[in-house]
């Protein structure tokens, strides 16, 4: 795809209009580059992604900013400061998105960084220390059923069979995409990190946020306490019995969507009440079919298949509720005579964020008279693994109505420029 | 596809066994003309079922019988009788099978009806009125979402609607699938009779068993009393809205997939509720999905897709239970906030077949020493069709394991043969 990096001449200036300017420019772009039905596609490590990275690389060259790929393909951007031997900040989100979702969904933090670079290049001010912004491949479950594939890849969390993972729609290994873009498949399955969680101040990351809440209270940027983790299983197979849907009757019958839609009820009763007793716990079957080469409406159905996602900020209401499940789809086994067949598990652990760091922003927000607060993240982000590693992270949210993972997100451009404003002050005095 | 019919010369008689060697060449050479993964796939007034239908012509050809396509491109095959303008008997089924199905299913009865009349005319009987043996086209409702096609079509009984409906998979209608063999579209939609349901003396129907009464009852041919009507729907979408999985909380949600198990869940309830109170009901989803263009794992599903189909063999019972489908449809809107869109409602009403004929047919069964009952059918068939314009109809039943619409169907050829042992009997010497 052809894309033109456009350049806003250093005697322009770089006021805050320039700046707002200069970040719809760049949204626009990546959007055109990647438009897909009413929404955007950047499949991860595959084309949207990679192109949007180039894009972004082309950009920082122009700014005259040093940038590369890391072993794991993710895009580098560095602005070095006074102390270059010092641990650096990293500030970082992912390019990618969900098919046709929406555009400001991990590129936000990205941009954010990349500005806040441009900005201080431009103004001339060193950091006390060393700013990556990097551009981490592959957040999205969407494409091969995990998240974080670029930043877990950083710290040796990706396995032989991670990477054999199939593609949603080609098929193709999650392997093969990432040899498409020259990652390092042998040191990354190896299980040694590519880089020294000690060599990294800090973590930070601008999102915007994926619900409700700062809509409803007014608050156009927020700081992140923490993210919840989760439990899924990209592809459970319900296996029941194939007959003619007149002609066998109800106790002879296996019938799978029946047992599915039995068994994901109960789930739907257990969440209510759980959460009713004040547990912090999403669910969520997002995915779902009968077999389509093979159904009828007049055949009963010997197979469904879906997928099931829980979310906490606590460890021990994931495990507690997963035991749940697991125990309900045997009595149901039981009950209707068919069997549940569970893919690999994955986890993803909920994180804490650091309090240091949450302070620092919070006095950033009040500095540029924001009415901010700090609260909780529904969704899981990237900072999830760079804090369970030991880096001391931080997240900035940025309001946004419709939520995301679909083509109505919606972020005013003012919001997203607080954010940013909020960013570089905390980057240029960093806590100690 | 290319083909040969075997040929069995007349000299080397036609006793029990020749008959036998017959069928099962028969069934051989029309499993091999349709072959698709584990089972058959014969399509609706498509490639599959056309060829099955030349294969039967070819051979009534080469026994010398006269066969012709009616104007609803159903293929006729017929034996002069003493009587010729007296009304005929007409011995029907249908060809087509539904997606990698059975070979039997349909089949049966019209490899049933050739070989009686191949046996009639090798052995020079000339039966009182003339016999029709009829191959239906489309009485699976897999690919159009509607059954009977051939024998509604007979009847008046098809719209313009009717035939606009998609293929399955092509998504081209059913109206040029009918083109392509030449049926008189026509006539067809124009509400006339293609033929005078007075000039039939009667309709029967040999077909296998698709559900486990015969096998538990050691019955290796049935007479059958009556069948089950259904109402259905091919298409439901229950609308939601679509967010991100871990962000959007429990009660700002309208999750399509929770809202559907909800729904599937209390039909399922009040099934077994109106069974333990001796209703004759069965409920079947054959088909169920999200919307695979942008479902994701952590994607609160804003969309699903569904069949539903009841089969009683009251009508009363129909309506009933579907005031109550729609009802609780209309609950689910309500507590969740979704919102359920129901397509076009068939429906085929049930079907009681004469008494006179199950009669006869009771009695040549005895005759020929068989441990037989009037059951039953849980299915539906073309016969519903011919006996609710008033054609006295009647069905025999071959007892047969693993039910139907699937490859796994297995009808053993000895019961096959007791059944067109009864039929050729019946039709010999026909009740007044």
């Amino acid at each position: 795809m052809n894309f033109t990096v456009h350049s806003f001449p250093a005697k322009m200036g770089f006021g805050a209009e320039e700046r707002s300017n200069y970040a719809n420019v760049i949204f626009a772009d990546l959007k055109n580059l990647s438009v897909d039905g009413p929404g955007v596609s950047r499949e991860t490590y595959g084309a949207g992604e990679t192109a949007a990275m180039k894009y972004c690389a082309e950009l920082a060259e122009k700014e005259g900013l040093s940038s590369w790929y890391d072993e794991a393909a993710n895009l580098v951007v560095e602005l070095p400061g006074q102390d270059k031997s010092a641990p650096f900040i990293i500030c970082g989100s992912h390019l990618d998105s969900v098919p046709q979702g929406g555009n400001f969904d991990g590129a936000a933090g990205v941009v954010a960084g990349l500005i806040v670079l441009v900005r201080m290049k431009r103004e001339g001010r060193v950091p006390p220390i060393s700013i990556r912004v990097m551009a981490l491949r592959g957040e999205e479950s969407a494409w091969f059923g995990q998240c974080y594939l670029g930043s877990r890849a950083l710290f040796g969390q990706l396995t032989k069979t991670d990477i054999e993972r199939p593609h949603r729609t080609s098929g193709k290994t999650l392997k093969s995409y990432m040899q498409g873009v020259s990652a390092n498949i042998e040191k990354i399955v190896s299980g040694e990190p590519l880089m020294n969680a000690s060599s990294i101040a800090a973590y930070l990351e601008l999102h915007i946020e994926q619900g409700p809440v700062m809509v409803a209270r007014d608050m156009p940027v927020a700081v992140v306490t923490g993210l919840r983790g989760n439990i899924r299983h990209q592809n459970i197979i319900c296996e029941g019995e194939a007959g003619h849907a007149g002609a066998v009757p109800r106790w002879l019958r296996h019938d799978a969507v029946l047992a599915t839609a039995d068994l994901l009820h109960r789930y739907d009763d257990h969440w209510a009440a759980l959460q009713e007793r004040g547990l912090d716990l999403v669910l969520t079957t997002g995915i779902l079919s009968t077999n389509s080469n093979d159904h009828a409406m007049s055949r009963i159905p010997g197979q469904c298949n879906f997928s099931i996602e829980i979310r906490s900020q606590s460890i021990d209401t994931l495990e507690a509720f997963y035991q749940l499940l697991r125990s309900e789809a045997e009595s149901v086994e039981k009950e209707r005579g068919v069997k549940f067949k569970f893919d690999e598990r994955s986890l993803a652990a909920p994180a804490l964020l650091d309090q240091g760091w949450i302070d620092h922003l919070l006095k950033c927000c009040k500095e540029n008279n924001l009415n901010s607060e700090a609260i909780a993240s529904g969704a899981g982000h990237d900072a999830a693994v760079f804090a369970n590693v030991g880096v001391p992270s931080a997240m900035i949210f940025i309001r946004n109505e419709n939520g995301s993972h679909n083509p109505k997100e919606s972020m005013e451009i003012e919001d997203f420029m607080y954010g940013v404003d909020v960013l570089y002050q905390a980057l240029l005095d960093p806590p100690q």
